[in-house]
């Protein structure tokens, strides 16, 4: 007797929703379930969501960043400063730092990191753009590196100060320590270190 | 100066993907990036695949478990044995069961299982249609209990084991106990405390 299975089209929707980053096997077949068997679930809806951002949206050729027909927010509004970048590892780091208020320059998006674990070589970060812009540039921006704190991040980081040397900019980073609202009993010896590396005369 | 914000498009398809079992809103957004700007990323495919899934799969009237046009592959396949119903609390776990090869009689999907924080009671479960099954059989059925051995799988197997008392059928539930390959030293207490319970003349 045959093994029963599921039907051929949610074995194809369980597929695709296996692909989605951080999504596992049995996440994609409980989300499948939920889909098709949940009263609350709508997937015409995000079906419809996916083909209109799809077809609407593709990375602003400048920044990185979304951009529509209209263009790019980022790139198209002319009260921010030009002399400030602001490089980020993603298009979603642009949000948590535009909800700061703390800058008001542009973005430069790399689409990723250096990581030779998961083969990411410079030539897949959106370097040349970067430095176009700087070239492109009245001279005297200040390059803002925004990455994480991580062992990738680090890397990205330094590789970027290293190619951008001599280049017409200055090279900075932000800060790192201990982050608002936490204790000194909670920080990890590392967040410590870089605190105390990093302080400034009050 | 105003925010700078995804364009809309990007904004619905996080709102979607957030909705979807186990997806925070930090996955949603990762996902989007990743559907609208990984070259590997197909998401027309995708959208598609919802769109036919939800057009050709309902729910099997009987079983609970998913249907076609064509009809149930569970219910309609005539080898299987009328008189063992295992009930299982969603879809998802009929195909573990199948691929065990350990059983070959018919299923019954309850949709749930109850759980009063989640506000899951007896009513949103398919318990109904699995009483007119086990009336319409022809006597001496076995309903094999194969719930998950947390707090809302023993409630629903407990209450489940009470109104299918003084009915046409015998109730058994599958046995909780050491797993497969698991050492003692691995085992909690309470996994142990069932496996002694549940302990048999070698």
């Amino acid at each position: 007797m045959k093994q029963a299975d599921f039907p051929e089209a949610v074995t194809t929707l369980i597929a695709g929703l296996k692909h989605l980053p951080g999504i596992g096997p049995r996440s994609a077949e409980r989300i499948a379930v939920w889909l098709l068997q949940n009263p609350k679930a709508d997937p015409l809806a995000l079906a419809e969501s996916l083909v209109t951002a799809k077809q609407s949206i593709q990375p602003c050729a400048r920044c990185g960043f979304f951009a529509t027909a209209d263009g790019c927010g980022l790139c198209d509004d002319p009260r921010r400063d030009d002399q400030q970048i602001c490089v980020v590892e993603q298009a979603t780091d642009v949000l948590p730092l535009e909800r700061s208020g703390a800058f008001r320059g542009r973005y430069h998006c790399l689409g990723g990191k250096l990581s030779p674990l998961d083969r990411v070589s410079p030539e897949d970060l959106r370097i040349p753009p970067l430095l176009r812009r700087i070239e492109a540039g009245d001279g005297d921006i200040e390059v803002i590196l925004a990455l994480g704190s991580d062992v990738e991040g680090e890397a990205t980081a330094n590789y970027l100060a290293e190619i951008l040397r001599g280049r017409n900019c200055s090279v900075t980073r932000i800060a790192q320590g201990l982050p608002a609202g936490g204790g000194l009993e909670h920080a990890d010896a590392l967040t410590l270190t870089r605190a105390l590396q990093g302080r400034r005369s009050f």
